[in-house]
């Protein structure tokens, strides 16, 4: 088992989805995350938060055996993101994001972080992701997540963190804005040609596309949710399921591991979409998570189902 | 091995996608239908053509020991169909629908088509699809598709035909039409209280959910394809190997044979996408087939690829 590194946002958000609405919830990519990974391996988070972050929302890491003394707090307010969904849940329209401490952040990692073996760089400026990873002193296996903020306003830097990644979990629309393919077939292709040599894309309610180039396409789809409440953070809770799993083996990870980790994460966030906000993550057990993988093996499985 | 009778559109269409765009080339659901359940099971077409449809059209199907004698003659023009793919080959633009001869179809089934055990009727005015169906003695697997034109025009038909099927195939989009739903999970547990005793929606490059009540959900991707030339026919190519499979067991199918069905379905319709028109599917061996299945299988598989 060995530590995972992690740096993205810590935040408030407030959401609208055709289920209701919630207000200042917390949220942030590394929230997200941590709560997932910390099913598998322990989490360090690097990241940066306001006056007005909540003892409790650090509780909520900590009593889970997350390392927050990475995570700064400055003068100012936390990260805030205010977005909806309409009927398709399957991307958000952003109405607000404030950065706020976030705007003039400089990592500056622990002496205890320096060793991680598993390091994550969560959506994120790709000058921050870059910033943390020169940081570290000799990662083993390294990911990264971005978005349509970032391909728009710092390509370059973003195509520099790509050269240094082993992996990259993108959205599928972010993955064609990236390479400009038209599917995210040939964008996965694409992807590994900028420089990590394995891609998962994240297709929400349709699953996952995972490529390596050496032994190709692994797809499939998410668990079935007939009622989805609110989609935020699915896509940052698989990175989390995906990255604590492959750190628990404490090894490069082979295409077996990844295929294994890209189910764990799909589970685990099949559980975020059934709450707003990390609601229904952070009540998550190990039980729960046993039934329902065993549940989707029947769901993609060509054999009769066992009733 | 059984006898299927289809009935649906045969005609010419224009089409235009991000590859290119071809004119009044030959489509419609019963020749896509037709040439991909033939593989399996020998196939009966129900339809009507104007005095403008080639020789070569028909052939293309006899060849393949499809039975015409129900395809009509009728003075006019043959259906016409034209329409565009903008980068989301998910989903065509209509720019003409001409119905012509099909706009008065009466159809009369020839008195050996009568005896027929499977039965499919493919997207077309409910009204036409209950008509042929009467005219069937006694069928012992029944199956339908629409689309969101018939969904609008003609909704108590389409609900009295869904409560006469055995399995209904529909596109995503149009499952959530018909049932209110918002989402393909929830929508197709809603069509099975409509009638039909399985549900099988087709979501183009995110591949299938199969549902029946007793057996629940079962569900994956299309094989991938980083070039479509042509999505025009994939779902009518689906519902023919899907069907030409279930009437090539000759029985009552059970769930483990409908999860057979979806995947020689969703092997066809790769083809179908990689060229213009039925070019993909016509050109379609039994050994491409078999390659393509194989490599489906390491696909969606968690072993380890062999190499």
């Amino acid at each position: 088992m060995s530590e995972i590194l992690v740096v993205g946002s810590l935040g408030y958000d407030s959401i609208e989805t055709p289920a209701g609405k919630v207000d200042r919830t917390l949220g942030g990519a590394a929230n997200y995350f941590s709560l997932a990974a910390s099913h598998f391996s322990p989490v360090r988070v690097v990241g940066v938060v306001g006056e007005d972050y909540q003892e409790k929302d650090r509780e909520l890491l900590t009593s889970r055996g997350v390392d927050l003394s990475g995570l700064e707090k400055k003068h100012g307010k936390t990260f805030y993101w205010s977005g909806a969904y309409t009927k398709d849940m399957n991307e958000a329209i952003t109405r607000v994001t404030e950065l706020n401490v976030f705007g003039d952040f400089n990592p500056k990692l622990p002496a205890h972080y320096k060793n991680s073996k598993f390091v994550f760089l969560a959506n994120i400026d790709p000058v921050i992701q870059l910033q943390v990873l020169e940081q570290v002193d000799q990662p083993m296996y390294v990911g990264s997540d971005t978005m349509n903020f970032w391909i728009q306003s710092k390509l370059l830097e973003l195509k520099k963190v790509l050269t240094k990644v082993n992996v990259v979990l993108i959205n599928e629309g972010e993955s064609m804005m990236l390479t400009g393919a038209s599917n995210a077939i040939a964008a996965a292709a694409a992807l590994c040609k900028m420089g990590p040599q394995a891609v998962v894309i994240k297709r929400g309610e349709y699953g996952f596309v995972l490529y390596t180039p050496a032994d190709g396409y692994f797809i499939l789809p998410a668990f079935p949710i007939s009622e989805v409440i609110d989609p935020t953070g699915a896509g940052d809770t698989f990175a989390g399921g995906f990255f604590g799993y492959l750190a628990s083996l404490n090894r490069v990870p082979q295409t077996k591991d990844l295929k294994q980790a890209c189910i764990k994460g799909s589970m685990l966030a099949s559980f975020t979409i059934q709450d707003f906000g990390v609601n229904g993550l952070a009540a998550v057990t190990k039980g729960h998570v046993q039934d329902r993988t065993q549940a989707y093996s029947r769901v993609i499985s060509l054999e009769d189902s066992a009733k």
